[in-house]
């Protein structure tokens, strides 16, 4: 990849007037290796620039060239085509109503939309690199954080073979997971995980715009997130198993993941408080030890990678989410308050970025790995 | 007790401008058993009238009665008198310094100075009821939330013994120990707790005036409060344990708790979630049943006693902090979110009243059983 | 009224799921002189019990028995009945679709239904008390701050004759202009009130449910609501006009308002800024004492009426949003901050509560008025 | 000016632990026109590295240069110097306790000490940059926004001539008058200012750390910031004022501005809403027009200077406080919501962000234009 002009590969985002969107639109706006040339929203939005559809939620400006893009509805065909009984779409040719040009999709759709209409757009061809949770747990689609497991995105290699095209899906974690995995990779890869309850602290970008009234979280906290507890249990599973020797499949990891969760007043950021039992003992030191080992073996050096992944703090009241959602352009996950547990294990807290590590920022960073990696050639 | 105007028990604040004792007063204005008579604060009050030299905090009205009593400050022979080496003050005789007149003194002092003061007013004869943490774990020592051990206040008998008075020192637990303590009860008592992992949302009103910068806490998560998590692990363990035979200690429950704390921005109510696993298999609904029946048997009709001192709410999103925290004045404990953990066990969250049923509230309630039970002729 | 149990008004509650429907069912819940038998919400909602229809956002418990009351909807005829071209509804005779059995009707409906519907049903022969803009502004319709306006109740005859029946339409103000009226009126009536310029800080309950996003308001201030200012403008001209030797009409008062608005991130309780240029000299002394005496002159002695409808603080920092908004069960108007300006004039701020005083107690007072003043015989 | 690395001038900051001080330290760390090199903090801080004593709240990391600074305190002798009665120095030789080595010392000491120890350190031959309100309206120290009267740092010569060396002060103004006085400046020159009201919603970071108790600002609004009022009346006057002809005094603006200021629960950012009366009538097209064309000829091309000083937004809800107090790094001030007030005169509203444009970047800018002009040579 020589990064030069010239030869940008063509992007597009779907759902680009949500929340995780427009921050996908601000992430690609002046990106190295992407150019972004279609923007795909609903159709109330469908005709208009898209300086006009959107309703700007960022504190940075929108970029002009974006601005002046006019943005096109997917036609309805594309919704409501019949699932294949197997969950795939595997006998189907390339889709005639396709009407996007660009070669890699970043998808902001709402779940409900992306289960059929991303399936659809990979058998047309295209590279979907979604932040929706329809496909991350198909057999055979990555669901990949890079640093923790880039290699799965071996998978693919399969799901071409299903879909019969060279497109595919990729997908990124939930972005309360996105954390805690970057947080459980280094033990379970050292002493391993036994067990993990955590309680997470969630802001209200998370839940997108409009989302939450504010009459629900001002001066308050709300004890539930639909759906979101079981993503958090699992995900992490997942990103944590290891290939199958056939490159076709996950082995998930073997421990339990209890979660919490909780919504309150802040803008971004989630903070994730863990209490982790391991396989083998380990001292706090050990652990730090890893976690530092592990953040800088796994700097990717792609444009969007932080140079160090975990940030380790050793202040007793840090990390913070304020303080530390925007650690490393919000590409880092802050690490700190460890210590041990009554009863055994470690606690430790854990802040991350939602709509960047967390969603955007995710699946950015999971293109220019397919791009390193020799899947957009 | 007959509640007559005319018998009401004298009783002083001390740490009447604070947070806590601001509550206090409050709640004593128009209390139908107690007088307040007494305003005991910091040099730099005494000698003012208490509605000038306090700023008052609170949404109510400051009473006028309150308002009018000259503020006085505590002698400072009191509170550097040195301490017996067995942790008490067995064989002195009363302190000829004290100038309060007041039979019951409900202490919201900072934890330096409650430690030797509370000690030298009890030895001089008055009712202490303390919010403060410096006896809670005191072996002749009640701490005490009346509906979960009201029996406790038996272990009056042997402080008096070592303090050759009439006077004593009684404690009502940390704010955040509070509702869960309540929670659990039910629990220990039905099947029997065995581990439990709690993660508390905590209001800013729990660290006090001025407490906490708003720049730390505004749009922020800290987690972090200092001495929290050891109180939240040891506190309820002497509550739900079990007078020894003798009435004079307590031999404390058996099981292990693991806490992780964290400051939100809320102004009041602290919000605990907990993953509780039991000594015994028991369905969700035995344990809602539990808690309704436990609930419905310790309305203790005193005062200051809620009806139900424990809500059981079956919304999917309740309890929430703002919702909930001011049930049946601030005094009862609400919890909801039932629902059952992988790995086993049970999860659920609970609200209470940091400063009223957390604090003050406590803490006017433990006298108030005093009174009924005759610790307060 | 002799206020007897058996002898209690029946009442209805339109809009009764919203946020300000919500309020006046609280409010009514165990008043005195009115009896909630009715309760009118959207086609979503009827045939349901109100505790399920409604998703209760108050931190008060939903009232037993407003909660097994099954709501209903309004006939789609009401709603689409044509208006006439005088702007009145002169000659119809009684609606035959009314479905409603209620002497009053508390209205909370959204502004663009209650327009038609509330024309229809006073022609049915019901008092609707509204708390919607729609008619404020008509010519027999009074607009009243029971301590302010009483009198302008007298437009009900005029109103009366119009309609051809014994039913009419009574109104509150804006919330943001309640607290501003009541602090003008006493200036207005002693020096008069040459110019005010006014900013606000409003909550944001005044928005509804669900209202404002919390993405939109979370460490933010939004300096624009729509048609907030346009409201605060010209109601406050109104309610502080004269009514004509007819009692056909007011003659509004003859200054000017100049608003500027803002929401900020607090739950409940406006905050208005004010600088006023009077006609005549007059010491902050004389200001402050005008208010004092227009306050103690004004206690109605109605069930949901203040002792003290303007209460006026001395502290240099008060009033203050979440300390006063609660004064006198939210239905007190707290003013402070009084100095005099650069050029002339005199500044201050006061704090109402918005869905208190400023809508849903509005309500009730002004039918209480009504009740007293033998409307409602 | 080169920027060469080799010739960068010599810097320090004063106060640099504070939150003011924390946002130079950030600014200066990597300016290719300065060489941070010393900080100064209280005694308590003295001889410990800047990254131990400092309680870093930025959401950027602490610069590693910065944090190995071995921070030094001022001799008491510096804090206890007799002011001349003539409120300068004008005849004392250079101090020789004074121990700082840098060429330009960024102020930002609490106001008490800045008093005295601005001018010692300014006698004794340096260029003290000021962010403290101390020397603000000193007849011949220069109160400058570099776009607004950048001119009126040929006060200076008058300055040095009385202080008889080649030292002096430089002061920017008030965080909350930043951004109106870039506000009112295009009024003042095109059309001339008669009259402004204007109320501001401001952040609690302009309170500094510890500052505000979370307590008085969560869900609150508080109506009063002492000492506030009276600097936003005073201070545009003077840098809307004119040099005189002997270039020693300015000769204040004729307008009045009367302030209501308010405390808001927002993090960072001032908001401010004003309603101005202009001297000659102006359509709202072209008092928009004048800030686009000033802010068009106010690019001053320095390093920390924005591309467009005075961003006009047209959308109807714009600026708000978060989505518009970091545009262009926290440097521009954004304005909005134009629109004509009843009386006459137009209303608006404008953001800047109070601790950069408004105070630590206002100073940045203040030396940096202090270095274009010739005065650190």
């Amino acid at each position: 990849m020589t990064g030069a002009w010239s030869q940008r590969i063509s992007a597009a985002v779907l759902g680009a007037t949500g929340a995780v969107g427009q921050r996908m639109v601000s992430l690609l706006a002046d990106h190295p290796w992407f150019e972004l040339g279609e923007l795909v929203a609903s159709e109330r939005s469908a005709g208009r620039a898209y300086g006009e559809a959107v309703s700007w939620r960022l504190p940075c400006p929108l970029p002009d060239a974006a601005a002046r893009l006019v943005v096109r509805a997917l036609p309805p065909t594309l919704h409501s085509r019949p699932k294949s009984t197997t969950g795939g779409l595997a006998s189907t040719p390339p889709h005639t109503d396709d009407p996007l040009r660009s070669r890699v999709l970043f998808s902001a759709l709402d779940a409900d939309l992306a289960g059929p209409v991303e399936e659809v757009l990979a058998a047309a061809g295209h590279a979907v690199v979604s932040n929706a949770k329809s496909h991350r747990l198909d057999p055979d689609v990555p669901l990949v954080i890079p640093e923790v497991n880039g290699g799965h995105m071996a998978l693919i290699g399969a799901q071409r073979r299903r879909l019969g095209t060279e497109g595919f899906i990729v997908t990124n974690p939930n972005c309360s997971a996105t954390g805690l995995t970057m947080a459980l990779a280094a033990i379970e890869e050292s002493v391993g995980v036994d067990t993990a309850v955590v309680a997470t602290l969630q802001a209200v970008s998370g839940a997108g715009y409009p989302g939450l009234p504010s009459l629900d979280i001002l001066d308050n906290v709300v004890p539930f997130i639909a759906g979101e507890e079981e993503k958090l249990e699992r995900e992490p599973l997942k990103m944590l198993g290891r290939l199958s020797a056939s490159s076709e499949r996950i082995n998930e990891a073997g421990f339990t993941i209890a979660a919490m969760v909780h919504r309150v007043p802040v803008v971004d950021g989630h903070l994730v408080s863990a209490l982790v039992r391991m396989r083998r003992e380990a001292s706090l030191d050990s652990i730090r030890r890893a976690w530092v080992e592990w953040s800088r073996s796994r700097a990717l050096g792609l444009p969007s990678a932080p140079a160090e992944p975990l940030i380790v703090l050793d202040a007793i009241d840090r990390p913070q989410t304020r303080l530390d959602r925007d650690a490393a352009g919000g590409m880092a996950t802050t690490i700190g308050r460890v210590r041990s547990a009554p009863g055994g294990g470690i606690r430790f807290t854990c802040v991350a970025h939602n709509t960047l590590r967390g969603a955007a920022g995710a699946a950015v960073l999971n293109a220019e790995l397919l791009v390193r990696e020799g899947y957009l050639p």
